[in-house]
């Protein structure tokens, strides 16, 4: 029943048809998955986590609905070589493009510029939502996931910056990540800007060179630096055999980015650009000296500022840690960007290693708000990437369910005294107990069956016999499942009475009662 | 700064442009919605509600993602007349067709075949989630909205949808809303079908007049009993002067189905059916007599079968009532369908008495799986229109927020120290009380005006002269607004000290706790 070997229809015109309607395949595109109950759970109780603690930090809640005008959201993805740069599209009935947003921050500028007057400044907002990328699906990468975002518009001050990496931080601490075993690192765009115009990639010519170079660069977590060095240079031949172009940088050029990147320290960067001047003479800006380098800025910036703001509200290196080889894929982030991994081995369902990647990530993106008002609004704020946190933390045992308990179940022996079992159920219900009735048609066989597959922790019976001395079985499905280890058999006499009993009808809540507390002891 | 004179832009060209780039507008299209803090407060309130009471019913958690394939979510939706049916489409880069879900039924059928092996039978499930119509937006009706969704697939007996209805009222009851000032009301397609067979629409040759006629009435409700009339027979003008054109029946027919939908018992239909029978002696199937009309069936289930059930599961007429004049919209409801109404007058911001439309409302579907399969999946489930009931209810006055409480703010008297407050904020936030650093770059008047706007319980200062004592001052922004107010100096001065006071630093967190208790008193 579960696969047919009818094709897919381009459209569902079958009810149209007047012979024998071709059916439609009942199947996903690819690249989207339906969520189980437990992984449902699991992803409630990390959102209401994270939204505990965004709260706590003075956040507000803010909706933005799913889709934008294509032009708000503007073309900030990394896979710019996708169909419609990455993002589902499609036009309105008056001709006007719009999309479904592809992150929750683009959505934001939208509406910050949009009610700029009536909120408070700066203004603090935290949204949780699925995004959708029309990119190539593959393991553990899907075209709709969940993002939770909290951002702060309005605040130049690197502050804001330090205090979203100390979110992070307390974020994944509450999500059940112990100290040690994740890692916010903080690095910033100008570092790299600073790069470049030190190796003479500076200027509006340049500018898709630059953004060429910085996704190339982006990679280094899945290529490694042999795959980045071919990306800045010729190219890069995948596993698969695609080719993809490189940028087409010079080796000494190459070398530069290189050596930055990989910086033990952030405090090594002077130096290492020191280096970069010399070796890079004839580079025009290269007299100016250092201190004139967008790199500088950013040393200042994080180095001095940033980095003793977060020491002293006690966020050690163990947490949050400057590291110059991080540089996200969006193009929007203006300063500060930040990433956070989870520091601990993964391993796959089969023991195979994997990069998760960043689950926590954000950055400062002041020209943002400024694509519509033309005033420049600065901002920063960060994103947790929710479904593959909550995949990461499943990898490691946590948030793997099986704490919801199933419904008592009341079975149906007599289906001509239907409402006399729905009303016991009502009264389950009205007891607050999770609770339902058999609503099958199969014997008590299948019914039994059926509650196990529920997990319930016991069910309801009453045949004519119970009926006529106004008594209820219960049946404890846990207990009942233990007996058949038992070899005493006094033991076993004693436990078989208290896994299967009767009550009076009168007391059935009362007797559920005992068999939940039971279980929950 | 909220408005720009720029047109907007077909699409987001402007980076690349060499000249002075033009800016795209800042505007959401039309019939999609920001949400407030607010309201989303207000909502999640609702969702959480709601989640209960289906989880005590047995239901459980399922997420369908969504984007689904055009043909797999099929063309169900009431307004045929716009692009697409109603439904935002587009291409995947495979060239078929994707659409956005436009309810969760449709997709849950799709899940249910392709996983059918695996589940539980009956399978119980619930879902929340946004749902997106290619409507024409209007007053209150987005083209985004948010749904919650219990059903039960598999499970062919009235007990279910008799449950489902009781969902229904104990969900409204658990909303807050009062017995008495809500109505859930039940009906069957199978009547409509019973009436269409009698005034001759039968057979597969008229099913689109039998949809349309459906469609006609079911917007009842809006257009009142002539509205209807009209669109059954020759066409309506709606008062903007745009024309629909009828379903061209005949006067008979138009009257016989008025009877019905007039009724004002659902026992009268006997009678009334009688009379149509009689009224229409020319038609073919009517001297098989009434008893094997499709009415009969429906007469026979839901009056003497589920009416029973509910009542004896003590769920009275002043909460579950048959209508015959209830139909709904949604073309795959097969037998009972449900509307639930706020009976309770609501008026809008201009006073004006508005009709909101049902609020839950549902049916049974038992065709949507064998769609996929070609095997009967009978299913019933009922739908809870979030935003909707929301938004009635904020007209009853409920759900309209201002609990939540504003976060301590700590001003920025000295830039220099910005450490030294970011580490009280960490101290408060530590001690779980919902905190915030001044971000902004403004003097202290704006920022005790940005803690008035936030709603901030109190501020925390510590100028130089404080920090010198060792001591913060703790500002109570609630009991500072009443000062002005007070007219005996002695009581004056006693309630300002008691307002503004000095704690040691060390003393901050029970300083602002004694703050937050006595506001909370």
């Amino acid at each position: 029943m579960t696969k047919n070997d009818k094709k897919p229809q381009p459209e569902a015109e079958s009810a149209q048809s007047e012979s024998e309607p071709s059916r439609p395949e009942a199947r996903l595109p690819k690249g989207l998955q339906d969520t189980s109950a437990q992984d449902n759970r699991a992803q409630d109780a990390m959102l209401s986590t994270i939204k505990t603690v965004f709260e706590k930090y003075g956040f507000e809640p803010l909706a933005t609905p799913a889709i934008e005008y294509t032009d708000a959201l503007g073309k900030f993805l990394p896979d710019q070589d996708r169909p419609n740069a990455g993002v589902f599209s499609f036009k309105d009935d008056d001709e006007q493009w719009l999309s479904l947003r592809y992150d929750l921050t683009a959505p934001l500028a939208r509406y910050v510029a949009e009610n700029y007057q009536s909120l408070p400044k700066p203004f603090r907002r935290y949204q949780a939502g699925p995004v959708w990328r029309n990119e190539k699906p593959g393991p553990g990468r899907y075209r709709q996931f969940m993002q939770f975002d909290a951002d702060t518009v309005g605040a130049a001050s690197i502050v804001a910056d330090a205090e979203v990496c100390m979110l992070a931080a307390d974020t994944m601490e509450a999500l059940g990540v112990p100290r040690g075993q994740y890692l916010v690192k903080v690095n910033s765009r100008k570092v790299l800007d600073g790069v470049m115009e030190a190796i003479g990639l500076s200027g509006e010519a340049n500018a898709d060179k630059r953004l060429s170079a910085l996704r190339a660069i982006d990679k280094l977590d899945r290529l490694g630096v042999e795959g980045v060095r071919r990306l800045l240079g010729d190219g890069r031949k995948d596993e698969s055999g695609d080719f993809t172009k490189g940028v087409g940088l010079a080796e000494t050029q190459i070398n530069s980015i290189i050596a930055v990147l990989q910086a033990e320290e952030f405090k090594d960067l002077r130096r290492i650009l020191d280096q970069i001047t010399v070796n890079t003479g004839g580079v025009p800006d290269s007299q100016r000296g250092l201190a004139h380098l967008p790199c500088e800025d950013a040393l200042n910036e994080i180095v001095e500022q940033m980095e003793p703001l977060i020491r002293s509200a006690g966020y050690g290196a163990d947490r949050i840690r400057l590291d110059p080889s991080i540089v996200r894929g969006l193009e929007y982030y203006t300063g500060p960007v930040f990433e956070t991994e989870l520091t601990a081995p993964i391993k796959d369902k089969r023991g195979q290693a994997i990069r998760l990647g960043s689950v926590v990530s954000g950055g400062r993106y002041d020209g943002l708000v400024e694509r519509f008002t033309g005033e420049r609004v600065p901002a920063t704020g960060i994103s947790v990437g929710v479904s593959r946190l909550l995949f990461g933390l499943q990898l490691l045992g946590k948030y793997t369910g099986g704490d919801a308990q199933g419904p008592v179940v009341v079975l149906v022996f007599d289906k001509d005294r239907l409402g006399d079992y729905q009303k016991m159920v009502q009264r389950l219900r009205g007891a607050d107990i999770r609770a339902e009735l058999y609503l099958g048609s199969s014997g008590m066989k299948a019914q039994m069956k059926y509650a196990d597959k529920r997990g319930s922790p016991c069910v309801v019976i009453q045949g004519s016999d119970e009926k006529g001395r106004g008594e209820v079985q219960i049946k404890d499905l846990v207990l009942g499942a233990t007996l058949s280890k038992i070899e005493d058999r006094e033991e076993y006499l004693k436990k078989r009475a208290e896994a299967q009993f009767a009550v009076p009808e009168a007391e059935l809540v009362e007797g559920i009662r005992k068999v939940l507390d039971r279980q929950k002891a």
